[in-house]
C-alpha cells in the first residue's frame, strides 16, 4: 500500500518580459510563472505533477495557497485517491474554511486545480496511460462519478451526462484511431503579441501558415487604428483561406467593444476573444447580439463551472476557451466540456503560458473521444514558448497536436529548469537588476 | 511631508468554533479570523487600519496576498494618496501581474480591499472625521473621482453618477441631523446560528425583540423539517410584527431552492439570503421568479462590481447585501451603492465576522446621507461577536447603529487582542489541542 507523503511546491518564474513575449492589451510585461506542485508518494518512482499558471508577481501567494492544502493530502492512501478522484476533489473544494477565500474562484481555486490535476497525473501514471487515454477509457459511470454537479442541475444533471456519454460510446474506438492518425488541430498565437512589430508579426504569420496552421490569432485592444492596420496586414499576409481570430484580453467596456469591432468588420474574424470582463456574462451576450455574426468567445479567465453554465444558458458566446489550470482541475473541466457539448458550443482550449499546452491537449483529446466526438471544427491554442522545460513537451506536426504517449498529464518539469528559474534564488533571477524589477 | 513606510500584516484568528458561534449550513465550524493590516506612516500618531475577514484556515494565504501589495504602498507620499484615493485603488487593481490571480476576485481582490480600506481609514483620520462623514462631506465630483467605472458603463456612467449625487445633495444636512438623532436600523443574526438549540434560538429571539430589533435572521438549509420547525417557532416567539429573514448560505441548487422555499411559504419571510452559488446570477433570477413574492437577496460573497451590476441588470434580487471586506474597498462599494440606488434595490449590509459591523456601518450611513437618501426601509446586520477587540466598537441602541464619532473607519484592533489571538503563536492558540485542530 502506497501513501501520499506531501505536496512539494515551487515558485518558478521565467523572465519572459525581457523579450515582450506574451504582451497584450492588459498584460504588457508578463513573467510567465508556475506555482508548481509535486505530489510525492512513498513509492520512489511515482509522483504526481501539477501547476497553477501566473504571470509573475503573486506567484508566491499562489504557492502559499497550494501549501495550505497539504494537510488534506499528506498521508492519504494512494489507491483510495486514484479510485475516487471525484471524492478527492470534493474534499478540497468542500473545506469550509478555505472555501470562504473564494468560493471556488481566484488564488484558492487555482491552487485546488493544481493539486487535483496532480492527482489525475498520478492516477494516469499509475495506470501507465497518458491522461487523455485514461479519461477516454473510463466508463460513463466512472467519468460522471468524478464530477461535482453542485449548482449545475438546472443545466446538466448526472443522468443527462450519463445519457450523453453512453450515446458517444460506440464511436470511441474509431475516434481513438482517428486521433492517433491525424492529431488534433492547433492554432497559433505566436505571431500576434502586441509588443511585436508589424514586420515580426508578418514574418511569424507566414511561418505559421507554412508550418500548417489554419488559424492565427492577434492581440488587439490597445489602439483601434493599430488594430485595423495589423489585422488587414495579417489578412494580406495569410490570404483569405486562413482564419484570423483576435483577442482583446478584457480591454473593453460593453459599448466600447461594440464600437471597436465595427472597425474590424472587413477582416472576417474567426472569433473575438475576451472582449470584456470575464465576469460579465450579460455583457458578452449583449456584445454578441450587437456584432452578429462575428463569433464571440471567452473562458480562459472564467473561474468555475457556474460561470460557464451561465455563459451557455445566456447564449453569450459562440465558442468557449477552457483552461486546464484556472478552474478546479480535470473534474470541473469535464463538467464544462459536457455542458459545452450539450449546448452545442465549440471548444477552443486556451494554452500558452507555462505548461498550458502540455496540460490542455489531454482534455481536448479526451473530449473528442469520449464526450463531444468532434475535433475538426475546433482547435487548441499553441504558443511556442517554454516547452523545453517539460519532460514530455507537446509535439506539433502540420498544424496539429500529436497525441502524447507517455503516461500522465505532461505537467512534469525538468528538475534543472525548476532549479534555474526558482524565484528568487534560482540562477536566472540572481542578477540584481532582474530581482529588483520582479519583486 | 509624511510618507507611508510599510504595510504591517497580522494573521489573527479567534477560536469561535469552540462555541459553534457562526455555524451555518455551509460553515459548520468557522474560526473567525482577520488578515489584519496596518498602513504605517512616518508620522508616529497616524496609521491606517484594514482587514480581510476569513473563517480560519487560509488566513495565512490572505495575509501573504496583502504582503504582496507592500511594494505598491511603501514610500508613497501620504498627501498624494489621500488626495487621490481613486488613483491609489486603480494602481493596486491595475497591477497586471497580480491581476492574473483574479482578476478582481478571491484572495487577491480581498487583499486589495483591505489595503484600500486602510488608505480610506488613514484619509478619514487625517481629516479628523469618521469615515461615513468623510464620504458624506465629499462633493459629487470628489466622490465620483474615487470610482473605477471600468466594465460598468452599460449600467452606470460617471455622468449619471454625478447627476444622482447632485440630486441628493440638497437633503444632505437634514439627513445628517436625522442620522445623528435616530441612528441607522440594525437587524440581528445572533439568535439564528444552525448549531444552536431551539431553546437557545427562542431565548435569543426574545432578547433581540426586547432590545429593539425589528428583524431577526435564521440560518437554514441543512434539513427542511428542521427549518420549518425553527421558522415557525421563531414566528410564534416574536409574533407577526417582527420581520424574519432566512439565510441558506449557498446551500441549494436552483431547483432545490425553489422546492425548499415552498415549504417555508407560511412564515412570511422578509427575505431569503444566498439561496444558491453567489456566482449564479441567472440562477438567482430564476429562483426569484419562481418563489415570488418572497424577496431574494445575495451579495456578501459577490466578488466585484461587475457581478453586482449583472444582479441588478437581470432583476435577480430584491435586496442586496454589500460587504465592506470582500470587494476592492470603499471605492468599489461606492460604485455598488450607486448602482443599487439607480436600480431601486434596497441595501442590507452584511456584517458579523471580525470587524465587519465596525466597517460596513460607515458605508450604509454615507449611502443614506449622500447617495440613496434612504435608511428606514433597510437595515445593517448585527452580530454581537468580537466587538471587544476593536478600539472603536459599534454602539447599538434600541435596535439601531449609533453613528460613530471617532475619526477613521473603526477597523483598528487593540494591540493586546492582536497579540493574544495571533496565529499560531498567540496565547489563545498555544494549547496543543487547539493548534492541531486549526492547522
Amino acid at each position: 500500500m502506497s501513501r501520499i507523503i506531501a505536496l512539494d511546491t515551487y515558485d518558478v518564474r521565467f523572465p519572459t518580459s525581457r523579450e515582450r513575449d506574451g504582451s497584450d492589451a492588459m498584460n504588457p510585461d508578463p513573467d510567465y510563472s508556475a506555482a508548481y506542485v509535486v505530489m510525492r508518494t512513498d513509492h520512489s518512482s511515482l509522483s504526481g505533477y501539477g501547476l497553477a499558471f501566473t504571470i509573475g508577481r503573486g506567484n508566491d501567494v499562489q504557492k502559499a495557497a497550494i501549501d495550505a492544502l497539504n494537510h488534506h493530502v499528506a498521508g492519504l492512501d494512494l489507491d483510495e485517491v486514484i479510485d475516487d478522484l471525484g471524492g478527492f476533489a470534493r474534499r478540497l473544494i468542500g473545506d469550509s474554511q478555505l472555501r470562504w477565500l473564494g468560493p471556488e474562484k481566484g488564488v484558492m481555486h487555482m491552487a485546488i486545480g493544481a493539486v487535483v490535476n496532480a492527482a489525475w497525473d498520478l492516477a494516469a501514471r499509475a495506470a501507465g496511460k497518458p491522461l487523455w487515454r485514461f479519461i477516454a477509457d473510463m466508463t460513463p459511470e466512472q467519468l460522471v462519478a468524478t464530477i461535482d454537479f453542485r449548482y449545475l442541475s438546472d443545466a446538466l444533471t448526472p443522468e443527462e451526462a450519463l445519457t450523453m456519454l453512453h450515446a458517444a460510446a460506440p464511436g470511441k474506438s474509431r475516434r481513438l484511431q482517428q486521433l492517433l492518425a491525424e492529431g488534433y488541430p492547433a492554432y497559433t498565437t505566436s505571431p500576434g503579441w502586441l509588443g511585436y512589430s508589424d514586420e515580426k508579426m508578418q514574418h511569424l504569420a507566414r511561418e505559421a501558415v507554412a508550418a500548417g496552421f489554419r488559424t492565427i490569432k492577434l492581440k488587439v485592444g490597445m489602439n483601434v487604428e493599430d488594430d485595423v492596420r495589423r489585422c488587414r496586414l495579417a489578412r494580406e499576409t495569410v490570404g483569405p483561406d486562413i482564419a484570423i481570430a483576435v483577442d482583446a484580453n478584457q480591454r473593453w467596456d460593453v459599448p466600447d467593444a461594440i464600437a471597436w469591432l465595427h472597425h474590424l468588420s472587413d477582416v472576417n474574424l474567426a472569433w473575438v476573444e475576451e472582449p470584456t470582463s470575464p465576469d460579465d456574462i450579460l455583457g458578452h451576450a449583449s456584445i454578441r447580439r450587437a456584432v452578429s455574426p462575428v463569433p464571440i468567445s471567452t473562458g480562459e479567465h472564467t473561474h468555475n463551472r457556474v460561470m460557464f453554465k451561465q455563459l451557455f444558458q445566456a447564449q453569450a458566446i459562440d465558442l468557449v476557451q477552457i483552461d486546464a489550470a484556472r478552474v478546479g482541475g480535470v473534474n470541473e473541466n469535464l463538467a464544462i466540456l459536457l455542458m459545452a457539448a450539450k449546448y452545442g458550443v465549440r471548444v477552443f482550449p486556451h494554452a500558452g503560458g507555462v505548461g498550458l499546452c502540455e496540460l490542455v491537449q489531454h482534455l481536448a483529446m479526451a473530449d473528442f473521444i469520449a464526450i463531444s466526438g468532434k475535433k475538426d471544427d475546433r482547435a487548441i491554442e499553441f504558443v511556442d514558448h517554454l516547452h523545453e522545460h517539460f519532460v514530455d513537451p507537446v509535439v506539433i506536426a502540420n498544424g496539429c497536436y500529436i497525441a502524447p504517449n507517455a503516461p500522465g498529464f505532461s505537467a512534469q518539469m525538468h528538475t534543472g529548469s525548476v532549479e534555474e528559474f526558482r524565484y528568487p534564488d534560482g540562477q536566472a533571477w540572481c542578477e540584481p537588476a532582474h530581482t529588483a524589477r520582479a519583486s
